[in-house]
C-alpha cells in the first residue's frame, strides 16, 4: 500500500470542500484515515484537517493527489517542495506530463517562493520565467520551444474559492436554472452587482448574440452602454449586421422591429448592411462618415467601449471589424478579459462559451438566454459565481435597465 | 374504378384548401382530374372547382370523400342526399360507424335542411332531434340509448375557416412558435384583440397554470380581472393554492416572491393554506369571512368571475372549490367556453389542451409558455386562429397590461 | 438570545449532512458554535457532532429546529421529548399548526416509544393512534374529525438517506440529467437495479404516457411485461386508448406505426377504439370477448399485472377502466405504490409527478423522456435515488429489453 | 396605378405556388387580377396563369415583382429583357443595388441567352463573364474591383423547387420537427436515401458535432464511412479533439466510455490528446507514425476521406488540422460541398448552420438532435429537401447502420 498524509484548511466544512475530498478518496478507489480534525466553532472561524491516504498502487495515490489538490489538498511531504517543469520541446508543443490547469488562483513553488499563477484560466500549461520569477498561464499554441512548462502535480497549490452563506444573487442561485421564479429581484441582485463592480474600478463585460437585435432589445443595451456599464463587448459578426441593419433599415433579419407586419422584403436587408459598412471601411469609420448614426454600435464607437468582433465559419459577408482569424480572435479576447469584475452574457452560446473559458473562476458570470439547455451548458463549466436566468432577453434588458 | 365528381367553392386559393384536398387525393392513392375551374380575378371573387376522383375501390372512394370534405369538398350526388343516423345501442356507447366531429363550423341535411351542428367541438358524435330539428354535438359518455346519432360522412357539410390576407397578429402568426422575434407588437395585437372582444360583448377565457404565480405574476392578472377583460378563469389546484399561500404567507412553493432570499422554511405553506380554506369552506367563503383579502381569486370572487377549478391526481388537498371529478369538471368547462370570444392560456399545460379539446376552431387562441413543446402542442392542435408566444410569463402579462 | 443544542450523528460528512445544517443554521439567521465533533477516521465509521444554535428569537429558534430536523438534528432537550397532537376539528380539515411531513423515514415518540411513521410520503399529516400504538401518514382529505394529528415539531424525528460512495447509477447521476452521455451502461444499471428488485420480491412500477405508443416503443413495453418485470402500471386515458387503437386499426393517433406514410385519415381512430371498448364494457372484458389480442393492455391482463388508468379533465371517452374521481384514483395509487422497490416513469408528466408525490424518498426512481424540462421536474422532488434520463423512448426500451 | 403583367407555370396548384405568390402580391399591398388559369387535369399536367398586379406605387410593384420572382413569376415584359449589372467598386464591395442570391435555381439573361447561376447559393451576388458567357454565384469578401455583378431585378427567372406527392420521408417531412413519432421508418427512409445517392455516384457529407463522440456513437460513423457511406466531413476542433481522446485514453471529456463510473480523473486527457497530435504535426501523420489506430479520424485518414475541421473562438488547442481562419475554411467548404447529393447533420448547431448556409435547396439535408430549437433553426431555413428528426444520436446512427 502506497500511501501519505494530506493536510486541507479553510472552511472546509461548510464550503463542501471536505466531503468533496473524502469523497474523491474513496471513489477514486483508496481510503482514508482522517487523523486530526479542527472545527471552526463559529462560520468565521477556519477549519483544519489531517488525512492519510492510503492506495494500492502509488500510481493510483498520485492520481489522487493531482485530483483532490484541485480542492486545495496538499500533501505534507509536498509543502516544501519545488515544482518540476521541462522546456517545450517545440513551438505550439508541451512537454509530455504538462500540467493543465483550471480556472482557481494557483501557486507554484520555485525557487522556495510560492508563485502566483497569472492570470487564472483553464486549459492550459504554466510557464515557468526563472529571472523575473514569474508563473504565467500560456494557452498551448502560444508556447516557444524552450519555455520552461510545469510537469506532474508536485508543487503546485490551489486556493479554492469559499462558498459563503447565501446572502445575494449569485451566492443563492450558483448553477440553478429556473423558469419558475419571480426575476424581478435577482435582476436587482443582478444589478447591484453592476454598480460595485463599477464602483469599484472594475469592467463589465458583455457578451451578447443576434437574438438581442431580432428581439428588439437593442435600445436597453445602448442604455446601459451610455449609462457606463458596458465596458467591453464581444459578440460576432451577427450582432453587429443585424444592429447595422437595424439602424440602416428598420429591420432584423427581415422583419420590420417597429411594424405589425412583416417585412417579408427585407430578407436581403442583412447583405445590404455588410455592404454598406465593407464601403466605409468599418463600423467605426462608418460612424464617421455619418453613415451609421444610431445603435448599438454606434453608441460603442461615441462611447469609446471596446468591441471585438470574432468570426466564425457561419458569417455572411462579414464585416470589415470582424477578426476572422479564430485564434488571434481569442487571444484579443484574452487579454480585454483582464480587469473584468462581471461578465453578462446574453442570447448567445458560441461566444459564451468561449468567454467562458478565458475567466477566471473568480469573475461572476450572468447567463441569460430563453433555452435552457443553453443556460446549464454556460453555467455548468466549473464557474463559482455563475447565475443562470432562463427568461426572455428583451424584458430581461428593459428591467435590468430599470434598476442601473 | 369507383368515381365520383366533387365540388368546392370559396377562397379556395389562397386558403390552400384547393392545393390541399388535391394533395389528399393523391396521398390517399386516387386520382383526380379537374372538370372546370373559376378562379376569382381578386380577392373578394369567390372561386369554384369540379373534381373527377377516381379510386381503385369503392372503399377507397369513401374514405377520399370523408377526408376532403373536413376542407369543405362534397360530392355532387351527395348534395341532395340526408345524413344517416341510428340509435345508439346503449348508454355512453356511438352505434358502429358514427360520424366523429371536428372543431370545425358544421352541417347535416335533415329532411331537406341543412341544420348547423351546435356547438362545434371536436371528437364528438353528432345527437338529431327530429321533433325540434335540431343537431348538437354529444361526447361520447353523455349519449343515452336510443339517441338518434350520425352515421357514415353523407349528408355532412363543413366551411372550412378561410384564411385571410395576414392583417393582423392572429391571421400572421398562425401556428408559429419564435423566440427571437420583437414581441411587443404582438402583444399589442393581443390586447387589441381583447379589447374588440368585449366591446361586441364576448367572453374572455384565462387558463392559467401556477407558474403564473410563481412567477409573480399574479398582479397583472389581478389588474386584468379588475379591469373586467376576464370574464372566466379555468385552472387546477395548483394555481388556487400558491395564490391563497401567496396572499396568506406571502410565498409561492416556500420562495417569499418580495425578499431576496429564499424561504426555505416555508415549503409546507401551501399544506397550511389548504388546510385553512378548507376551514372555510372554501374560497368564496374564505373571502367572506375576511380570510383571503387579497390575490386572483380575492378578485374573482369581488369581480364576479366564474372560476372552474378541475382536479388532477397530483392535487395535494384539494381546495373545497376542486371538481375531482373529471368528467364532471368537463362538463363545467364545456358550459363555460360557450361565447368565449377569445381564450388566454399561460403556463399550463393539462388545463390548456383540456380547454383546447372544447373550443371551436373559430375561437382566438393565444397561448404563452416559455417552454416551447408547450406551445407547440398547443397551437398544433387544428386551431385555426392560435397564437404561440415563447416568452416568459411575468413580462408577458405585465406588458399585456399596459396595453390594456 | 434563545439558544439550545442540538446533536448529529452518522455520516454527516460524506452525507453532505452537516454542512447543509451549518447553512441552514446561518441562513435562517441564526449562529452555531460547534461544541464536539467525532468524525470517523474511515468511511464506515460514524461521526457525532454537538451544535449550540442560537437565535435572536425563540420563534426563529423554532423555526430553525424545525428545519434542521429535516436533516436528522435533534435537541438534546427533545430526545426524551413526547410529540404533540390535537383533535382534527372536522372532517378533512387539520388542526392548526399541524406537522406536514416529508417523504423520509420519520419516528415519533409517543408515550415513551419512537413509533415509525407509516408509509413516508410527503405533504401529508400525522396521525396517531394510541391503542395500536400506531402512528400513519394521513392525506388532508381523509381526516376524520377527531383523528389525534402531529402538532408542532416536537417529539419528532427524521433518518435522512446516508448517500454512499457513488457505486452505481442511482448514486451517481442522483438528479443528473444530461443528453450528452454514454447512455448505455446506465440502461445496463437500470436493468441490474430491476432484476435486484425483483430478486428480493419487490415490485416494478411503470408509470406511462402515450408518447410510449405512438413513437413505437409498446413491444417493449410487452416484452417487459412477459418477462415479469413490471408488476403494476399507472397511466391515463390516453396511454390505454391509443395502446387499443393501435391494436385494432394499427395506427396511433392516426399515424400507422408500421407503413411509410401517414395515414392521414386515422384521426378517429382514437374515438372508435373508444367506443369499442365502451361496447365490451372494459378492458378485460374486451379481452375476454377477443376483441383485443395484442398490445400493452391485453398483456397486462395475460399476466394478471394490476393497472390504474386515472382519469384527467383532457380526457375523451373515457374508457370505462378509468377512475375519473382523481381522489380515488388518488387512493387507489396510493395503495398501489406500498411494496414497490422501483419506479420507472417513461414519457409522461402528470402521471409521474403525481407518482413522485406518493413514493417514499427510499424507492428508486428512473425518469426518462426526450423533454429535458419534465426530467429535471421529475428528479428535483426531493427524491434521494433519483435517475433522470433525457432520451428518446423508443430506443431506450429497446436497449433496457436487451438487458433484461 | 403602377401595374404589369406576370405569368406562372409549372405545377403551381399543387406545389402552393399560386396562393404563395397571390399571398405576398396582396401582403405588400397590392392587388391581383387573375386573367387567364388552366389547371392541369392531373397530377403530371402543368398550370399556367396570367395575372395583372396593380400597386400605388412603382416602386411598390418593383418589390413585388422582386418578392413573386422568387416563387417563378416573371413579368410579360422581363422575359426578352437582359440582367442589369454593374462593375463592383472596390474589392470585397458589391455595386449598391447588388441582386442577393437564394439558395434556388436561377437563371440570368444575357446577350439573349438565359444562363444558369453555377452554383445556387444563398446571400451571395452573381457575377457575370461576357467571354465565357458564365454567371456565378459569389460571396461578398471574394468579389474584385472591376467584376460585373447583377444588380436590380430584371432579367433573373428563378426556378422554384416542385414540391412533389408524399411518397417518401424528405417530401413528407419537410421541416416538420417531431417527437412523437415512430421513427424508425424514417431511419430506413433515410438510409434508403443513402444508398440512392451513392448509387447516382453523389457523395454523403456529413457535419457532426462532439457530442456524437460523448454519447458512444461513434463506432456507428466508423461503421458508415468503412462501409463507403462519408464521402466528406465537416467538422470543428471538438469532434476531433474527443475522437482522438476517446482513442488514446478511452475516454470522452473525461467520462470513460466504456466504464461504470464517471472517471472524474480525465478532465484533462482532451488537452493531452491534442498536444500528442501538434507533436505529431498532425492528424494524419498521428496515424502514420502508428500513435493513432482507432477512431473516427483514424478511419477517414485509412479511407481517405477528405475532412474539414474549421476553426472556432471556443476551441482548445487547436489541432494542426483545424483552419483557424474562418473565411478560409468556409472557402474550403465551400468547394468541398460540390456533388454533394446528402448532407446528415449531427449534433451541432455552428457547423450545421455553416454548411446550410453554402448548400442548394436541392441537396437533401437530414439534421438530427436532441434538442428541438437546433432541428427547428435548421430545417427552417428555406431548405426544401430538410428532414429534422429530434431524437438521441447514438440510437439514430445505431438503427441507421443497421439499414445500410
Amino acid at each position: 500500500m502506497a500511501q501519505t498524509v494530506v493536510e486541507i484548511s479553510g472552511h472546509i466544512i461548510d464550503s463542501l470542500i471536505l466531503p468533496k475530498v473524502l469523497d474523491m478518496i474513496v471513489g477514486l478507489g483508496a481510503e482514508f484515515d482522517i487523523l486530526e480534525i479542527k472545527i471552526g466553532h463559529r462560520r468565521t472561524d477556519p477549519s483544519y484537517a489531517r488525512i492519510l491516504i492510503e492506495a494500492p498502487t502509488q500510481e493510483l495515490l498520485e492520481l489522487v493527489l493531482a485530483r483532490i489538490k484541485e480542492h486545495g489538498a496538499l500533501a505534507l511531504d509536498e509543502i516544501e517542495e519545488s515544482v518540476e517543469f521541462e522546456p517545450a520541446p517545440a513551438d505550439g508543443i508541451f512537454p509530455d506530463g504538462f500540467y493543465s490547469t483550471t480556472n482557481l488562483l494557483t501557486l507554484v513553488r520555485f525557487k522556495d517562493r510560492w508563485l502566483e499563477v497569472e492570470p487564472p484560466e483553464m486549459d492550459c500549461g504554466i510557464r515557468l520565467d526563472g529571472e523575473t520569477m514569474r508563473a504565467e498561464t500560456i494557452p498551448i499554441h502560444k508556447v516557444k520551444q524552450g519555455d520552461l512548462i510545469v510537469v506532474g502535480h508536485r508543487g503546485i497549490k490551489i486556493i479554492p474559492p469559499e462558498r459563503r452563506v447565501p446572502r445575494g444573487a449569485f451566492e443563492f442561485m450558483t448553477s440553478l436554472v429556473s423558469t419558475e421564479q419571480p426575476k424581478g429581484l435577482l435582476i436587482q441582485e443582478i444589478a447591484e452587482s453592476m454598480k460595485s463592480v463599477r464602483l469599484q474600478g472594475g469592467k463589465i463585460l458583455v457578451v451578447a448574440g443576434p437574438g438581442l437585435v431580432h428581439t428588439g432589445a437593442s435600445p436597453f443595451l445602448v442604455e446601459m452602454i451610455e449609462k457606463d456599464y458596458v465596458q467591453i463587448l464581444f459578440a460576432g459578426n451577427g450582432l453587429a449586421v443585424h444592429d447595422v441593419e437595424a439602424a440602416l433599415y428598420g429591420t432584423s433579419l427581415g422583419v420590420y422591429l417597429d411594424r405589425k407586419i412583416r417585412a417579408s422584403e427585407g430578407h436581403e436587408h442583412h447583405l445590404r448592411a455588410i455592404n454598406q459598412i465593407r464601403k466605409a471601411g468599418g463600423i467605426r469609420q462608418a460612424v464617421e462618415l455619418g453613415w451609421l448614426t444610431k445603435g448599438i454600435f454606434y453608441s460603442c464607437v461615441k462611447k469609446g467601449v471596446d468591441f471585438v468582433l470574432a468570426g466564425s465559419i457561419r458569417d455572411d459577408g462579414p464585416l470589415p471589424d470582424v477578426i476572422t482569424d479564430t485564434l488571434k480572435a481569442q487571444e484579443i479576447m484574452r487579454e480585454e478579459v483582464r480587469g473584468v469584475g462581471l461578465a453578462l452574457m446574453i442570447a448567445t452560446t458560441l461566444h459564451a462559451i468561449a468567454t467562458g473559458n478565458l475567466l477566471p473562476a473568480s469573475v461572476k458570470t450572468v447567463c441569460v438566454d430563453i433555452n435552457p439547455a443553453v443556460v446549464t451548458k454556460l453555467t455548468d463549466r466549473g464557474t463559482f459565481q455563475a447565475l443562470g436566468l432562463v427568461t426572455d432577453v428583451e424584458p430581461f434588458l428593459r428591467e435590468l435597465c430599470q434598476y442601473l
